[in-house]
């Protein structure tokens, strides 16, 4: 009989984000394919429970269209022998997450499948670090980039919240072209490094400025957030009480 | 002594949806301060818990600003009876959830406080209808509004995915605009009621037809997907394996 690949989002980072559901079905599971991105305290997590986990991340001598394709003939094979499998993903599997392909590969491949959706860092990295997206008279409205695709930002999110995923690299080209379509240089900007666990560290300037602050500073996963509610963040993260 | 108030988002709605640091904290509460938005399974999970609840949702005799005005009191009072108080809130606390002027009142109140992210239907609930929001080669951005601000829908959004929070009364407007705007008006859509719940359902449709459909059927809660992601989460969705 033909087991089931149950495509899992873990959230940010913080096993503690994890859902009830997703721990759920980790404890359920045969076996649990992992990558990177799903951070080292969920990784030790998994491996304090005694699961089987299977690393699946990048490794020297794949090339990225290579490793999908294992992955995703690993889960028909380990469904195929019967095995409850779950895939646990970076936040949430169908936003960035490549989820979509390997449920394309599952239906291709007639493998029951079930998705659960996962806290996104899009989210819950900015609320860990306590900006608000949106703010009654700041901003309404939220865009959300990634800095692979620059040819994305346009006119109509200059007055929202723009949220930057994998953006670290190209951040003064961001602001550079942000400030070109007529947004104000003067624009804050955070940069939230580690976002949700225990070495987070949000670091804040305007379009101008934080391109240097980040050169300078920034060494791991970072996600960026432009727009005026990231002065209210910092005003509610300065309070210690 | 004062106690603590903790912001936490309760995702939307399905319990098992709350994150396991959510679930954490309710369970240390001495008091649950929640309104409709958590939905009837958590309250009912609430009850079964035997936790001393109060709902601060909508009633019949107080407006907006005065219901706003009167849970950021009780939650100052409750704190300075030393107590452990939850604010608990649909989806994230600080996505289009006001939870940002919850923590300024409790700031100018010199009330210690923390933010505990939740899963925003913005995300959630498209993912449990198996709407990836990204997608290789359909779309690699997002972009959030609300039915309330329309103004928002500008030209740069056009090429990815538009997520609609409160937007049922509002759809053929909003549909009538893309269009102006120059989207197809073939694009697909998706209208998710009742998302995550055992009573969700999605209806499918594009810029021209949707309008209709959701008039003659949608009675809850609804989000809207709008992009070519929506012809793969219909895919996904009509597989039964």
């Amino acid at each position: 009989m033909t087991g089931k690949v149950y495509i899992v989002g873990a959230g940010p980072g913080d096993p503690e984000l994890l859902t009830v559901k997703a721990l759920k079905v980790i404890e359920m599971a045969d076996v649990i394919l992992y990558d990177r991105l799903v951070g080292k305290s969920i990784e030790d997590m998994l491996k304090r429970m005694g699961k089987e986990i299977i690393y699946v991340g990048k490794n020297s001598y794949e090339n990225g269209a290579e490793r999908q394709r294992n992955i995703n003939e690993l889960m028909v094979k380990l469904a195929r022998e019967g095995k409850i499998v779950v895939r646990l993903k970076g936040g949430d599997p169908f936003v960035f997450g490549r989820g979509g392909e390997e449920v394309e590969y599952l239906i291709r491949n007639n493998i029951p499948f079930e998705v659960i959706p996962g806290l996104s860092s899009v989210i819950a990295v900015p609320t860990s670090a306590k900006i608000p997206l949106t703010h009654k008279g700041l901003s309404s409205t939220i865009f959300v980039i990634t800095g692979r695709n620059l040819e994305d930002i346009g006119k109509s999110a200059l007055n929202g919240t723009i949220v930057v995923l994998m953006g670290k690299e190209k951040i003064k080209e961001i602001c550079r072209r942000l400030i070109e379509l007529g947004k104000d240089p003067k624009t804050p900007v955070a940069v939230i490094e580690n976002g949700t666990l225990d070495n987070q560290r949000v670091y804040y300037g305007n379009l101008e400025t934080i391109g240097d602050i980040v050169e300078k500073n920034v060494k791991g996963v970072a996600l960026i957030v432009i727009g005026d509610v990231v002065e209210l963040g910092k005003k509610f993260n300065s309070r210690k009480l």
